[in-house]
């Protein structure tokens, strides 16, 4: 994930060997949930909707337009534009290996893929559909898509349910292996350099990865439970102040609940040196600069600067291989158009 | 070509042999300009700027964006919207075998695909980048770009001619051959329904052919020369005053010269069931009412509503088929962005 380094609550928990977290190669693929397997079929409907610009009211923008999968699966911007050129609210986070996330969204307000890939769909500073019954009925008017819904989920099958199935099917392919650091971990020492290895060694040091940790870098808990914490649990200083990190208030806005304030889900480090600028407001303009901001926000820990060079040649190290992706046809409407204008 | 359709100046000249105009399948590639050779690494740059949002101000439309080739290589819209949601002052035009047309733009202000390409970067009201020297700054600090350029055209070669020249020959494969009209003119005469081959004989008998002929359908001059024709030629009528067809007066706009006044270059019909709403601004929604607009607008003919339907239906036999477009890997800036965030 982009944006956000959450490091360790406390600087010291690294010394115990029973805090030890561990840092794994990525799987070859991730979790397939009992109610929603994986085929071929459900695979490409997934991928025809996420390249569809029809899903958002005016046809400006698809899935792919905010999580570019010829990026980062981000968009490299502080935050999206909406259908209509409103700023969204937080930073879009990338869609590469979202899968191995155990919950969706910054603040982790959905359990699933499924569940999230419907959500911006209606997000009035998103994709705008003012409905679901709106969408399903657009897609009702596009001939391809019954076919194809038909096929894979039986007839009369678009719902808002099988939508978030059939996108959630196709980011479970967006998994990107190999990367340095996964060499590395299966045994080719010499896939990092020296600075990267230094580098994983200090993020163990320092206590990034007590929340860093497992495949993802994302944490360990179940699929469904969420890895949570603090940020900035040090709000006392200059960074806090300058990148207006304590204005939003995270999981609190979903919960209500007082504990919740400035509570996030630990995002991802795979690919983070391709989705800048960085933190759920997008206000961090590089990596090197948001290393520095999370070991004084979550630390109190000031880096060196070669300390800082070693830990951005780590987090660059875990930039995988994209897997090759064809651009969808997408179901014509032959000689009409089903997007709104405005 | 989107969205327009015109037919002939006048209904009589299809009667005599002298004034008949052809109607040919799509060659298999384009007239390659001998300043511009295709190259796999030209093409592959091409494709790379294309898809590439980054050639926008603040990040938010490729060309991909606007002429789409997931789609029919437009966006379905009446106007596309800017990279910060202002709307633009004409339709997207198709890209699909837009090296077929020997003119560029709906009034046909660049002669060549080279020149067009570049347009759209710098236009306030689509990409809005404010200047080529900016473009230009903007990709040399992405590595990957320095990379490519240097191989395609030699070193310091990050130029707006050759961002030009590489998005044209990307351009140059996107060619849709094979239609059932394509079928049918190879000798294939189950390609087209008898109710296409009724409309194949009558925009021929009324006169539509007289422009929309040669392979493209929209005239038969040289590369570089432009096939123009007044649209419309029979302004008082409903449909003129319905859809505003009167409002922008063309390629006067671009000449300035009372003559140009109403001129328009001769838009394709490849895959012109693929790209409603119709017309230089988009005003008709359907390829039914276009023809019948046009037959009204140009020739002063009320059509009966058996023609416009096998009119429909030959327009919706030159749909092609449509080449295999992997999704580029776009260079990365490593932990840093270049897009502005307005």
């Amino acid at each position: 994930m982009k944006k956000a380094l959450i490091l360790s609550l406390s600087f010291y928990t690294c010394i115990y060997p029973q805090f030890a977290h561990a840092l794994t190669a990525l799987p070859k693929s991730p979790e397939i949930p009992k109610d929603n397997p994986q085929s071929v079929e459900k695979i490409n409907l997934g991928k025809t909707l996420y390249f569809d610009p029809r899903l958002s009211k005016n046809g400006m923008l698809s899935c792919n337009s905010c999580h570019n999968l010829a990026l980062g699966g981000d968009d490299n911007r502080a935050v999206s534009l909406s259908f209509k050129g409103e700023k969204g609210g937080r930073s879009s986070p990338t869609v590469w290996n979202s899968a191995f996330h155990t919950t969706q969204f910054w603040d982790g307000r959905e359990k699933s893929l499924e569940a999230q890939a419907v959500g911006p769909i209606v997000n009035p500073v998103e994709m705008g559909m003012p409905d679901f019954p709106t969408v399903v009925e657009r897609l009702k008017k596009i001939p391809g898509y019954v076919t194809m819904f038909d096929k894979v989920f039986g007839k009369n099958s678009i719902t808002k349910e099988n939508i978030g199935k059939a996108l959630a099917s196709f980011e479970r392919t967006l998994v990107t292996p190999n990367s340095p650091f996964d060499q590395y971990m299966h045994g080719n020492k010499k896939a990092l350099s020296p600075e990267a290895q230094r580098g994983m060694k200090l993020v163990q040091e320092v206590g990034c990865t007590v929340c860093h940790s497992g495949a993802n870098f994302s944490g360990e808990n179940k699929m469904g439970e969420g890895n949570f914490q603090k940020f900035p649990v040090y709000p006392d200083n200059d960074y806090v102040k300058k990148y207006n990190l304590m204005v939003d208030t995270g999981r609190f806005t979903v919960t209500n609940v007082e504990d919740d304030k400035h509570i996030w889900r630990v995002p991802t480090w795979r690919n983070i040196a391709l989705t800048a600028p960085y933190f759920h407001n997008g206000s961090v303009k590089t990596l090197d600069e948001a290393v520095r901001v999370m070991a004084k926000a979550q630390l109190n820990v000031d880096l060196k600067e070669n300390q800082v060079k070693d830990i951005v040649a780590f987090l660059t190290s875990t930039t995988g291989t994209f897997p090759k992706i064809e651009i969808p046809r997408l179901p014509p409407t032959l000689g009409e158009t089903v997007v709104d204008e405005d």
